[in-house]
């Protein structure tokens, strides 16, 4: 029996039984599953990064493509292959310790003295990292975390009020599904925006309210454009609950201001909303002198304000850039613990965040500290990933920018720059005849012909009539990414103009 | 500032500002969220979980309790701490050196040559695991999920229709949510249950349909209960949509046999009906000679039954019993690959499932095979797990059997045992008064004296007047255990004889 089902591999059950499949018996179709989800959309891992797939497994198979690897510059992935930005030592050698404790003694010396104690100290609160935790963490991490809040922002912060998760985005989930209580509510987006919140609020029915930043100022903020977009939701009879604010920017990598941040928060009190802070590149800094990171948490305490406050972080960004371990925090303030009791049943029917993650969580908010074995390592590895990202987003503007009908703003912050393209009437024209947003089609000509991946500025809503993409600046050997680049825009100007 | 803050640790900011709160501001009380939300409830971690995690914390402090230790026999975690099931070390030397693939060279003769070669062939394929994978899962790995499958079953099995999960829970709420179109869909639902099933029943505004299994006859699962639990539905307007089978059972350990999946797949198709196959039990067997497990995916393909089948496992029972690690898979039969397509689009919002849990399910579906280094060690490891569980679980339903108003189905399967006990009317009236369901208020008398945590019948559902609670047979020293469970229930019925 094995043996013939191994031998008829490629007879796959589905095909076979579809042919006796009657219509009226299908009960799981397009049109038999709950319409919200099919309004998701993200773009991150949409059309291009799915083409990108593909091209890779061409040259897998030693297909002869226009170009010899793909570089998936359409997301925050740091460790990706071909980008391999390296881990942080310090990390990995305490989660290989949490993996197997047994390996302190049988490879003696190999871990420094830091590394072990931190492993020992976590394997007596933990025990086996095989186990559930707590829904809502390992108590000890989330005192590290609490910690780690207070001494960046100088106020208190409670182990009770964190809540540790899977990356920010099941963090970000939960909450939109708890604040959309009826198809009239409505959260209110930047635009651009990570494509996140219009994914999940189309998942949970809600209405994003976009509120648009200012390319001509840096993408900045401002209290106008969003009482703007308050005065028209209402007015169509959308409910305004929440507000998101992305700090640093993604895609723009822009900075809040401490004026504008003080100005969002008596915004929020006076509209009722609750304080959405997506601050995940919060340690993405590429001018920290100039443009410093500033929490809500640290706005919100200074002002003593009421206004409920959910702020994400996470390990996959900054200069940790672990994914793959699946790991974050939200923090709550101005919620009522009965709300914050609510939140603990729904993350308990989770069971626990990923214990790798909360590992790495654990060693993103007590790095070595100076006089530790594992401090000059630490150190050197991490500066050597700022300064290599600071470099990168500098070549990639000034070089993006200087191109015919290119403008990009250096962001000061995130892993991302979103430079903006003007597209002649003849390229329009033709992504028209393609079927394609101008920016999409902009974007599939550049990955057909260079291999590269980048997410265009329509699945990150842009102002009506512009047209941009997001490229991610994690790629090594920037001389041979940007050329690629330069080439061809230039080309694809001269095709269309 | 800093100094001031710790100082004033214990002054929270959200304390201090609801001081200033007025109440017509206030944007995320109970009842201005989502009201689905407040629907939810997930016993495994309620109350009596809550309480027993306080009393675990006044130990740690050393205050005195009529018990020196707590034990959680309310949720399937057997690697927690005090039930210590050892990790397969297999699982763990392969996990280490994905965290740290250095350590091959930096610690020679530690590594088993087939792990290192495992974690190699791993490396080559996936990179570094602090990377973004595949949303669907790392292709390689999805690859030895379908061949696992087919090893198993004896059909074939396809990567594609593979799909790797933060465990169980994350695919059986992602296929829920798929199949609520509005709040008139319903789900056949087993009583008694696996709380997740209700509790995200409960969050995506869909309708349990309950069908009772039979405890007389070792919880048989009946096509009768089935049909009428469909009837009922019908009449007051519940549009079914699928049948949740869990098998082998939890709470009951009940394996389902191979005339009555027949049946049931039978039943799906003259309903039109998805099939949710939940199996996460399949390898915990403990009669497999007189009750073997038989997979939906095996009896549908047998049939070539156009029923859609969704088969949920998981790492975190079996022997691997890595909970913490979040890993797990489904796979598609039946299913369109539009409907697949839209799944892709879904998961992909969620970026990937935890690099550690998709590792985890690698050394599940591939363990060591005889004659490779590792395998008496792995051999060895879970002959004793089975062995223990298969021991205790006997012993347990024996001598629990035995107690006066006691009767406990022995299950061939699972984690769990769920006697019925009965209750007198003097405790059912203590238990009234106390604001407690009877099974309730007895479970809570025995945390309170003994330290063991189980969860109530009530928390799984089960007839009317009927009382059960669910234990896990994880615990070592089962003397001592059932010792305290038959004290406590021999001076319960006394006090309220």
């Amino acid at each position: 029996m094995v043996q013939l089902a191994l031998r008829s591999c490629f007879l796959r059950p589905s095909r076979l039984s579809l042919r006796f499949f009657s219509p009226n018996m299908r009960p799981l179709t397009l049109d038999a599953v709950n319409p919200q989800l099919l309004e998701v959309q993200y773009a991150v891992r949409g059309e291009l990064a799915i083409k990108a797939e593909l091209y890779r497994d061409q040259l897998k198979k030693g297909d002869s493509l226009p170009f010899d690897k793909v570089i998936s510059s359409n997301i925050g992935n740091p460790q990706q292959k071909g980008l391999d930005q390296p881990a942080i030592t310090f990390t990995r050698q305490v989660a290989a310790l949490t993996e197997w404790p047994a390996l302190a003694d049988l490879a003696p010396g190999v871990f420094p003295a830091d590394v072990v104690a931190r492993a020992r100290e976590l394997y007596a609160e933990i025990g086996s990292i095989g186990a559930y935790s707590h829904s809502q963490g390992v108590p000890l991490i989330r005192q590290s975390v609490a910690k780690f809040i207070e001494e960046r922002d100088g106020f208190p912060a409670h182990p009770d009020d964190i809540f540790l998760t899977a990356g920010a985005s099941a963090g970000v989930s939960l909450l939109i599904n708890m604040l959309i209580t009826d198809p009239t509510s409505g959260i209110l987006i930047p635009i651009p925006q990570y494509p996140l919140y219009t994914a999940t609020l189309a998942q949970h029915h809600g209405r994003p309210i976009p509120y648009l930043l200012d390319e001509s100022s840096g993408w900045s903020t401002s209290i106008e454009s969003i009482t703007a977009a308050l005065a028209a939701a209402r007015k169509d009879g959308t409910v305004p609950k929440a507000l998101v604010i992305i700090n640093p920017g993604n895609p723009t990598g822009a900075l809040l201001d401490a004026a504008t941040m003080e100005a969002l928060v008596r915004l929020c009190e006076e509209h009722s909303l609750v304080l959405l802070a997506d601050e995940v590149y919060q340690n993405n800094l590429h001018a920290p002198a100039a443009h410093p990171f500033t929490s809500f948490k640290k706005v919100v305490s200074q002002l003593r304000s009421p206004v409920p406050l959910v702020s994400f972080h996470s390990i996959s960004k900054g200069v940790s850039g672990e994914c793959g371990r699946r790991g974050g925090y939200f923090e709550l303030a101005n919620v009522p613990a009965d709300v914050r009791a609510l939140v603990y049943k729904l993350v308990s029917v989770g069971l626990c965040p990923p214990l790798a993650g909360q590992i790495g969580v654990d060693s993103m908010v007590r790095p070595p500290r100076a006089g530790e074995p594992s401090y000059a390592l630490w150190k050197k590895e991490t500066d050597t990933i700022h300064a290599a990202l600071r470099e990168r987003t500098h070549v990639m503007a000034t070089r993006l920018s200087a191109l015919p009908g290119v403008s990009c703003v250096e962001s000061p912050g995130a892993l991302y720059l979103f430079p903006k393209i003007e597209l002649s009437a003849k390229a329009v024209e033709a992504a028209r005849a393609a079927g394609k947003e101008p920016d999409a089609f902009y974007a599939l000509a550049l990955l057909d012909e260079t291999g590269i991946c980048v997410v265009p500025g329509s699945g990150f809503g842009q102002k009506e009539g512009e047209w941009h993409y997001r490229l991610t600046c994690l790629c090594p050997g920037v001389e041979e990414y940007v050329g690629k680049l330069e080439r061809f825009h230039l080309g694809f100007v001269k095709k269309y103009e």
